[in-house]
This record gives structure tokens, sequence and C-alpha cells, in this order.
């Protein structure tokens, strides 16, 4: 691996942080999804220059993590005597949407189970309350913003296979794409046999 | 059934989960409409890049199931133990309007009663706090959307019944319709016999 | 009475149900007033697309009563472990104003006293802390929308009479007209005997 | 009396009404301002179209009240197990400004003593934190409206006598001014005496 | 002393007011800072049509005094138990800017001690958390407006000396000033040797 | 050192006092980050002039240093027991950006453990709430602005040290320069040895 993409490593070496791909207005990029848990009464607290859609998607990835409590394995008495952090550097550039949907649910996962992401991998897609991914805008822009950052595969929305298909192949050398319709099958992906 | 219409099935064989008819900005559109609930205090989180007038039909919807809890069979001491979620995807279209008060009704009941919507059926229609569906705008657009997503019956107010009859036959092939006046009557239509 | 008087007759059935008049962007028009409550702590919701100052008056109805709960039969504790809820169909319409006072005043002792409102009745006036009706404007379309409407009687504010005697006769037969000064009075001519 | 200032003395007979003088978009006009208390948890709930500053008024009498509670005569234990509400009609008028300081400070404390303000009086004044009247605007307007009202005296601060004595003799015929710089002084005027 | 300064003397003759200078829309000025305490919970009310940033002051000159309670003899303990309200009159003249910082500090002890402000002083200064003085705006507007209120010491940060130079001598004849960089010595100069 | 920088040295010999590079409207500034905590709820109070981006790095560098109490030497139950309050002077002054966010940092883990910020050092980042640091702009303002103040040592991201090697060396005599990526090596420089 190159530098760069040593760096997108250790970035994620901590569990909480999951890779998420973004089309904002200085173009895609990645960004690095932090979420952080404290003693508390159950505040949830998000930073990051976020628009209103894109807080949204948090509160509904945190909807759906209580009522999958038990399958994932976490306590679910423990919402209530925790407040919960998310946060999405850089601070300067305002970022909104619903596809950071899959990264938020990631990142939270991976915090209360206290596992690491799978690294060098990066994802975006809407979520919604019963456990659909949803296809999202921008796919071009996004694959090649994080095949520069050192990404080696993404997961994606199986309806958005087709703007993979409209994209040149020699932009997607050494990228391995993950088409899934389930946020079950995100988390599969990106925590399992990880710890 | 076609493809897609095995998708509609599939998306609602949850319970929580409702199919809505919108008139958006992109037109007329399905809308799901997914409630959740937690462990909390009573609280009511609406996502889904929601319009104030929509936000109030949720609010309407629950305080109807409240106040009718022990006719449909749910603890009246449950409300104030749980956090209540609603969201409609997708994030990106702002949505008004209270159109949707019929189906948030319904989501709202499926969930506490535990019991999945009747597959194939989509519905529009305001509610009042006293149980009368209003009719509402849009039923062209609403109606053909509904058939091109593989929706086969559809709940709506009686006094939508004459927009219906304005529409030319060939486009109501295969579909049934049910007129209400009343809120009960849209629960014994899509949750009735079912568990 | 005709089948539309026979509708108005039974949206109102129910306790904490009012007919009010009001005078919107689309004109004169009836307007139910619903109130409902569930077990809480207090909480007072008010939807259906109020403005600030319609809002107010449900504030101020409801203080009143507070004070005048022994006088109304009504439990001075009862308050504090109910959310009451006030909704004005329809929500696609924007109201305000002080208008609907006497309205709700009466939707809301209605619902505490568990009794129906007189049917065929509508009324339209501004309501004081200390009791006192005001008279309100647009009284001419409202009287119309009214008849229209299959009301068969109406409370006014007294100050409002003269506006009765510039209408022409003609349009106000089959309407009886209750004039009024303070807000026991509209309690009196709408509660009055009824169960 | 003519009948109207018999209006103006009933509007008062109960305790927590006093009559402010306003100067508002509709000219020089008399204003009832009416106070309410009912067990609660110490909220103040202000209604009547009323802007930012003259809420802060409100605020501002309430506090001064609690710091003379004592050399009021009200129990400074009985504030927390009350909310208090003033209204101000017409809901339709906006209102703002500090000029209804002197009559909210009025109309609280004869709430809480339970004794009626003096008939046939007005006021008009700026309040503070440590009991000072400030002088007000819009004097000559205020003044013609009350007498056109049947009011027959009038609580100014020292420091608008001379407005007074700018205006014509005979607009003033009938009047008599108290002129304060004290707030215990207004109260002595208005409720001293009563019951 | 002229009548006029007679009036500033009996102004602050409670605790809790100090006499601050302002430099509004209307010219140099001097302000009444009023503070009361009541029996609450802790809650912060300021009114007078105070912007943000003059809001932020108070709360800083809070924070302050709790930080060095035990130093200033004040129960530590006290401030949950408290409600504190500052209100600048008048409150038809809007307020902004963190000059008034000393001048709240200055009311808030003065309350917390019971002891009153020297007669005759009025200061101007902003205030930080760790106890500095900065130097502030428009202090020849605001030397003028203390001189002809008949304000005799003024109380001004050290980096504020030399706008005092640049003013003429026949100006400043009768006032003394007071130099300080510190918060402490605000309150030295402004409280000391008092009851 | 000049009398200027005796200044800056007293200005943070208590606790809770960091220096921070800024670059507002008025050019590159040095700007005092002041902490304090008193007895509370564990609420955070911000003023100063803050923008929201701001706001949100204080929130942030108090999520972080919650997640790492125990490493940091502070009791994890003594959030909830204490209120936080951060102000940056001047007030005047509107601030924004995600730049102070490792002096905020400093600021909070120099009071929470009672020790002093090394003098004559100043600082500029981003940060995130897994614990890196981040880039900012402004760097070559900044660092004159600190030069002007007296400052000998200014801690800046590794990623900035090309903006270093972009100024002309004659400005950057006299100042010793701390690259860091890790807000844990920003504590260590700041805060190590010291007490
Ligand atoms: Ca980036
Ligand atoms: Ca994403
Ligand atoms: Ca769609
Ligand atoms: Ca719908
Ligand atoms: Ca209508
Ligand atoms: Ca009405
Ligand atoms: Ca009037
Ligand atoms: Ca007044
Ligand atoms: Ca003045
Ligand atoms: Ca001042
Ligand atoms: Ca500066
Ligand atoms: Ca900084």
């Amino acid at each position: 691996p190159s530098k760069f993409s040593k760096d997108v490593y250790q970035e994620t070496e901590v569990p909480g942080v999951a890779v998420g791909l973004a089309w904002t207005s200085v173009g895609g990029d990645i960004l690095f999804i932090e979420s952080s848990a404290s003693e508390g009464k159950g505040k949830l607290t998000l930073t990051g220059n976020l628009g209103d859609v894109m807080k949204e998607s948090a509160s509904t990835a945190l909807t759906y993590i209580k009522s999958k409590a038990t399958e994932l394995g976490i306590d679910p008495g423990s919402f209530a005597e925790k407040d919960i952090h998310i946060h999405i550097p850089e601070g300067a550039i305002p970022k909104d949407g619903p596809s950071a949907g899959i990264t938020m649910l990631t990142s939270l996962v991976s915090l209360f189970q206290g596992i690491t992401v799978k690294p060098y991998l990066a994802m975006t897609g809407e979520i919604t309350l019963r456990g659909k991914v949803l296809p999202v805008g921008g796919i071009k822009e996004k694959v090649l913003a994080a095949k520069r950052s050192g990404i080696k595969e993404i997961i994606l929305c199986e309806k958005n296979k087709k703007n993979i298909k409209e994209i040149d192949d020699r932009y997607l050398e050494g990228l391995k794409f993950h088409y899934v319709s389930n946020m079950m099958d995100v988390l599969d992906i990106a925590l399992e046999g990880r710890s």
C-alpha cells in the first residue's frame, strides 16, 4: 500500500470510525465518520457542519440499532445511560444529504460492539428504519475520490450497480464492489470477523 | 406478480410499514412510511425531510391512537415508556401536506399491534382527531404512480370517489378501490385478519 | 334536514368537537375544532396549520377553564395528569386570528365534561382571560358559510349584533342567533341540558 | 356615568384586571391587562400578540413582586406552585414597548392579593427591577383615548407631567392625574383600601 | 450636588444596582444595571432589549463570580437555589456589545454581598472569564454623558487611559478616574468599605 | 522578554487559559481561550460571539476528553456534576471556524488537571473525535500575529508544515514550531512537566 492508503488504514484503527463517500461543494471526497459514547442520559450530539437531512440519517441509524439491539449483541438498557456524539471532520465544509446513512450505521455499531471497521473500505447509501439500503447520487465522483484516497473496497446499494457499469473500467481497477440491499449486509461486510 | 410488485410486497413484510401515495415535486409516487418503537419516555421523532403539516399528521395520528388504545387492544400505559420514530424515505425529497395521515395511522397501529399491513395496498387521506377521513388532492397522479409500482388495492376517502370517476378506465384496470369515511374503516381493511 | 346538515350533526356527536366559523384565504367556512385528552403531564399540542394568535386563543381558553374548574365541575387536579391536543382540520389551509376562541373553549369544556355540543350550532368570538367575549370580523361571510353548511343556530358577541342587522333578511332565514358577552353564556347555550 | 364608563367599571370588577393606556398602530387606546394563576410549576405564559419588549416587562414585574413578596403580603413560597398567565386582548392587534409595565405590575399584585383595582383608573409607565417608574411616550394620544373610554383617573410617571402641561385644558376636564416615581406608589393608588 | 446628581445617588441606594456607561444609537448615556435574586433553580433572566453579546457578558460575569465565590464571601451552594434576573432600563432602546461587563459584575456582587455600590460612580469595560478587564470604545461620548448625569468617579480599563488623554481637560473637571486591569480591582473600588 | 510578551505570560498563569491563533475579519490575531468549571449538571456554556462551527469544536473537545478521562487522570464521574463555561474575548469580534479546536482542548485539560499551560506558547488546528489534528488555513497571518504578540512556540498540524516553509525566514526568527498529528501530542507539549 502507498503511504496515503496507510494513512487511511491508521485513521480507522479505533472502533467507531468508518469511511464514507461524499459529494460536497468541493467534489467527491472521503469522509471519516466518528462516533463516541460517554456516560450520560441518551443525548445524541451531531457535529461537523451537518445539514438537517444528514442529521436525520444519524437519528434513523440510532433508532434502527435500538430496534435490533439484541440481534446485534448490544445491551438495550445501555442507550439510556450513554450520550452519543457523531462527528464528521472537516468543520469548514458544509455537508448534507442522506447518503452517509450506512456509514453512520457502521460507525455506531462498530462503537457499540467495540470492534474496528475493515480497513481500506468505504461506503455510501441511504438507510431506512426497516433496514433497507437505498441508492444515492454522485457515484462516479465518489468512486474516483475513493480510489485517489487508497480505498480498496466499496459498499453500494444494489440499485447503484448500474452507475458503476457506466464508469470506464480503467478507473475501477484495484477496487472491489459489494452490492447490498439490506443494512445487516453492510454490517456483515464491514465488521465481520473483526475485533 | 411482476418482479417490481414482489419488491413492494417484501418491503412491507415487517410490522410498522405502510404504503402511502404522495404528490411531490417529482410527481406522483409511493411512499413507505416506517414506524419503530424503542424504550424511552414518550418522545416522537419524525425524519425524512418532512414539512410542518406532515409532522402535525403524525402527532394527530398518535393522539387518536392513544384515545382509542383500549379499543385497539393496545396497553394505554405503554406510550409513556416508549420513544416512537416515524421515518419516510427518501431524505433528499421534501415532503409535506396532510395526505399521509391515514398511512401514518396504519403504520403506527401495525407497529403497536405487531401485525403487518396487507400487501399490495396503498392509501392516501387526511385524518382528524375525532376519527374522520378527509379527501385530498392529486388523486390521478397518485393512482397512476400506485399502478406503476405494482399496487393492487387503494384506500381513499369516500369524498375522493368523484376523482376516480374522472380517470379513464384503462388506467384503473387491476386496481381495487376502498372508499372510507372513518379511520377505523382504514384499519379494518389494512390490518384485519393479519398477524 | 338535508343530507349535508346530517353530516354536520354526525361530525359533532362525540364530546370535544365544536363548530366554529372562520374567514380564511378561501372565504367563509365552518371549522370543526376537535379536542382530545390522554394520560400525560399537562402538555398542550396544537395542530392544523394554526398561526400564533390562534394558538394563543387555545392557551387562553385552557387557562380560563383551569381558573373556573370547580365551577365547571372539572377536577382541578386532573390537568397535570393529562396531555391535551386540539386539532383543526384541514391541514392544507393556514388559519389564524383570535376568532376561534369561544369554539376552542366550548370544545375543551365539552371534552372535560364528557358531553356533546348541541347539534347544528356554530359560533365565532374572541375570548379573554376574565371571561368576556369580544366581537370579531368577517361576520357576513361566516354567516353565509354557516347557512350553506346546514347550521341552524349561531353564537356571536353582543357587539356583533350590528353586523347581523346589515345583512339582507333572506340570507338569515332559518338561522337563530344567540348574542353573548360572557364566556359562561356560551357554555350555557352550547352544552346545557346535554349529556 | 355614561353607559360606556359603566362597561369599563364592570370589566375590572375581578381581581387581576387593570387598565393600561397604549399607543398602537390604530392610535391611542385603553388595554385591559388580565392575570390568572393556576396550580403549576412557576411557568409564565404571555398572550395577546405581544412583542419581546412587552414580554420583558411582564417578567420584570414578576421578579419585582417576588423580591417584595413579604412586604406585599404574598407568600414567597407560592410562586413555585403556580403557573401565571397574563393576557392582553385584542389578539388581532400587535402590541409592544415597555409602557405597560406598571399596568402589568398592578394586574399581578391585584391577582395575588385577591383585591380588585380601583374603578375608572388607567395607567401607563415603564418599570425597573429596583422599583422606579420611568416616563413613556404617546401621552397625549393615550390621555384622549382614556377620556373617550370613561376613565376618570390616570397614573403617570412624574417625568411625564410636562407632557400633560402641553395638552389643552379642555381635553383634561374630568380627569385626575397621579404622578409617581416609585412602583409602590402605583400600588398604593390602585389597590389601597380595596378588597 | 445638583438635583440631578441627587437622583443618581438615590437610584443606587439598594444593593444590586450599578451605573454603567453606554454608547447607544442615541449617543453616550448612563445605564442603571439592576440585579435581583429570588428562590429558584439557578435560572438567569436577562431583560431590557439586550443583544446577544451583552447577554454573554452577564453569563460570563456570573460564571466568574461562581468560580470566586469563596474569595468573595458568597456561599457557593446558593447559586443552585436562586433565580437571578438582570434588567437594564430603558426597554425601548436596543443595547449590545461587551462594555457593560464590569457593571454587570459589580451589580451582581453588590446583590450577593448585600451592600450598595459607591454613589456617583460609573464604569465601562469588557470582562473575561479569568478576571481581566479589557478596553472598550466610545470613551469620549461615555465620559461626557457621565459628567452630564452628575457622576464623579469613573472606572476604566488601564488600556483606555490613552482615550482619556485625548479629551480636552475642561471636560474632565470634577471627574476622578480609576484605571484597572483586573476585575477584583473593580470590586475593591466599587464596593469596599460599604454596607 | 519585552513588556508585551510579559503580558502574554501573565495572562495564562491560571489553569484553563490557552493561547490560540485566529484569522478574523481584522486579520491574524491571538485569542485567549478561557475555561471555567462550577458546580452544576453537565451544561456547556460558550460565549465570546462564536459561530456554530467554533461551538461544535468545543463540544467535540469535551467529548474527546470524556472518552479519554482515565488516561488523562480526570475523574469520569465529575462531568455530570459540573457546568463548564468556555469564553473567548473579545466579544465585539465574531469568531468562527474549526481552527480553535486544539486550543479549546488544551484549555479544558489544563482546567480539569489544574495545571497551567506552558507560557509563550500558541497553537491552531482542527480536532476530531478520534484524536487526530487536522490542518487549518491562514497560517502566515496567524504566525505573524503570534510573533508580534511575543509568542515563542507554536503548535501546528504536521500537514501545515508546508505553509511554514513558504514564509520568509526572517519572519520566523525566534519562533519554535511543534508539528503534531495527534491530540495527545498537543497536550504533551502544552502541559507536560507543569503544575
Ligand atoms: Ca477531505
Ligand atoms: Ca457516505
Ligand atoms: Ca420514489
Ligand atoms: Ca399518503
Ligand atoms: Ca372546509
Ligand atoms: Ca370560530
Ligand atoms: Ca380597543
Ligand atoms: Ca400601559
Ligand atoms: Ca437614558
Ligand atoms: Ca457599561
Ligand atoms: Ca485582539
Ligand atoms: Ca486557534
